[in-house]
């Protein structure tokens, strides 16, 4: 679960050649720490993949949303993905990072007027049309974007309910009877799909390409992300090189084999590129007898436990050699749901001792807050024992820089 | 629900005497709303009323955490409460809001060295501690602030698991017999409780003051706060009035009358006073029936709905009169549960419509990231027929204000 281009040495993590103990200490804690090498061995890794599948043309295309830092875009616009944008801040930052607009693709189910006239002004290569009031706010366009119809394909994916997009009752996209309608007043190019997140099979991708096969004849089928990431020991994935394939032979089987394929991973991309470090403030025993292990983060650099139950693992920087007795690894916020990871074994947690969760490149940056008015952390790129700050850390004074 | 200096006329929301609509054209939407009047007036009423319940000394602390942002911290510093920080952040701002330090009451579960010694550099009142591992960082000093520990009263709360503090197993405090043990070997002046957050009933509270009384005899009693609001109609909550009576009142049978008594409401000073405007930016049929109303803010200017499940209501501030057919609104965010409120009757909703969220005066600002690159709202203060921003809006060149 750790990063390509991490090791263990004498118990002791490190990433991208840099002592994990030493970034804590020069650098601080909270911090986001990412090891440069796996964002490009994954992006890599799907470029080949879909080359190696699928004959026709096709596109990688990260979804920003998973981790909105410029020095991550940047990589990923130098390794040739195209990016997903969702809104006016996502598409201003994948700009800022160097993406050529025509390899930018406009999502968003409440996309503004400012948001379209933008994406239309910098030239956007494709728009992804969410409802028909859209389209027609569109319509009057002449020479515009490559136009593309979210289609709900009816599938219900095994994910959490908050983040399954594909099903009836969805707040994203049109129903296949109102695409078909659309296409007969509308150039579209294609039609799009995402049925979730972090889904650990094909199958619900196969049931939703069928059902997008049933709308029409198109030139381009963007078949979305969702692929997820194993998080704790155990987890059970679809390896991205099978996940390509599944979804390739899909698209051949019900589409075509000389489509435009688009695929869009965000969290397989990032996730476990990154790792978060904390320094330990407290250790103290549990009234029901297990230890909590009190860090100087939580629910304002990694939301995810919170809002999705989701399961993380830790494990002490300095003394990775695992055992120790069962520990709550709970963060320093003023709520109870604050816990960052559950039932961990922890060798004699120490104050002071530098704590580490893997697999959190993919929506903890993202979805950083202030929360109990905490300065939100540095993202740390390391590569070749060199790490460097990208992202500084919030100050106290950040805390009112908006005031009035 | 709306706050105290609001009302409707000609079917339109005015807040401290500010046309809602025109709100929404000069600052923009989403934007945070806030009727001065309606923060002054429950302070006020809080004060108020323990002064009349209780003889002793005592003492309204606003928990800052529900709305940490300098301008509703200078409102409560003027009013004269004291406030609660659980962080350097936390007690950065209020320093800086005007709170005398004398009047400030560090908490939290993770407390740094650096907190701990920007706490006592500053001259804080009160030191809340949460373990014996802190009582002993800090028992060296000498003169130092009034120590209180906080205490696991070992009672469940009828609230949501997240926000539920009391109970055996939570992060927070001390179990009983250990905060005995403690009070044997570091001056404690007293003893703090917070069971947990938006609660409905004033039964646990007496049964956690009985606990409190069972530890040992103190000068000081902090018992927290977690008085819950209404969010929708029909919310059955206790009165401010009544709940101070009744914390009075368990205080006074289980502790003594002559005790100092602290309070430290949080969300019951802010949430009222707080609405939330958005444009709406489309409007669809659901798969199921439902009209799905797309608004331009979501789950990064209020989180509480993906968090606890926390239901809102929603209106449009031109159209107050109500009726229509049941919409659900919901986010522009990447994600299902991206879902501000469901099932609301709203009179024919268009594409341009101002729509109101009421109650959002807590935790909206207080917990708003920048997901998806949604630069977070203003806040803007109503009074008068005045408005006036106090925290501007975030802008795209924000978003990577930080990198290096």
């Amino acid at each position: 679960m750790y990063p390509e281009d991490s090791s263990v040495e004498g118990g002791v993590l490190t990433i991208g050649g840099c002592d994990s103990r030493a970034l804590a200490r020069e650098f601080g804690t909270p911090a986001y720490v990412v090891a440069e090498a796996d964002l490009r061995a994954r992006a890599r890794g799907f470029i080949r993949a879909l080359a190696e599948r699928h004959g026709g043309p096709g596109e990688v295309v990260f979804a920003s949303k998973a981790f909105p830092c410029t020095a991550v875009l940047r990589v990923f616009a130098e390794e040739g993905l195209g990016c997903d944008v969702a809104s006016g801040g996502e598409l201003h930052l994948a700009l800022r990072a160097g993406f050529t607009p025509e390899r930018l693709y406009l999502h968003g189910n409440a996309k503004s007027e400012a948001e379209l006239a933008m994406a239309l002004e910098a030239g956007v290569g494709t728009i992804v049309l969410d409802n028909e009031g859209e389209a027609d706010r569109l319509a009057a366009l002449d020479g515009g974007p490559r136009l593309l119809a979210r289609v709900v394909p009816g599938v219900d994916a095994d994910t959490h309910e908050h983040i399954l997009t594909g099903q009836a009752g969805s707040k994203f996209g049109m129903a296949p009877d109102v695409a078909r309608a659309l296409a007969a007043r509308v150039d579209l190019a294609g039609l799009h799909m995402h049925i979730g997140s972090q889904l650990r099979s094909l199958d619900p991708y196969r049931r939703a390409i069928a059902a997008l096969a049933a709308v029409g004849d198109f030139e381009v089928y963007d078949l979305g992300g969702g692929l997820g990431v194993p998080y704790v020991d155990g987890d059970d994935v679809v390896a991205a090189d099978d996940w390509v394939a599944g979804m390739v032979a899909a698209a051949h089987a019900e589409l075509g084999e000389g489509k435009s394929l688009v695929l869009e991973p965000g969290r397989a991309l990032v996730a476990t590129a990154g790792v978060t470090l904390y320094t330990v403030e407290s250790v103290k025993p549990g009234l029901a007898g297990e230890t909590i292990v009190a860090v100087d983060g939580g629910m304002s650099d990694n939301l995810r436990p919170m809002l999705y139950g989701a399961a993380y693992s830790a494990a002490l920087a300095g003394r990775m050699d695992g055992g120790g007795s069962v520990s709550t690894v709970v963060g320093k916020h003023c709520e109870s749901g604050d816990v960052l990871v559950r039932d961990v074994a922890l060798p004699d947690p120490r104050p002071g001792d530098v704590l580490v969760t893997p697999v959190t490149g993919a929506y903890g940056h993202a979805m950083a807050s202030n929360y109990n008015g905490v300065p939100r952390p540095p993202v740390i790129f390391c590569s070749g024992g060199d790490a460097r700050v990208v992202v500084r850390r919030e100050t106290y004074e950040d805390l009112h820089g908006r005031d009035v």
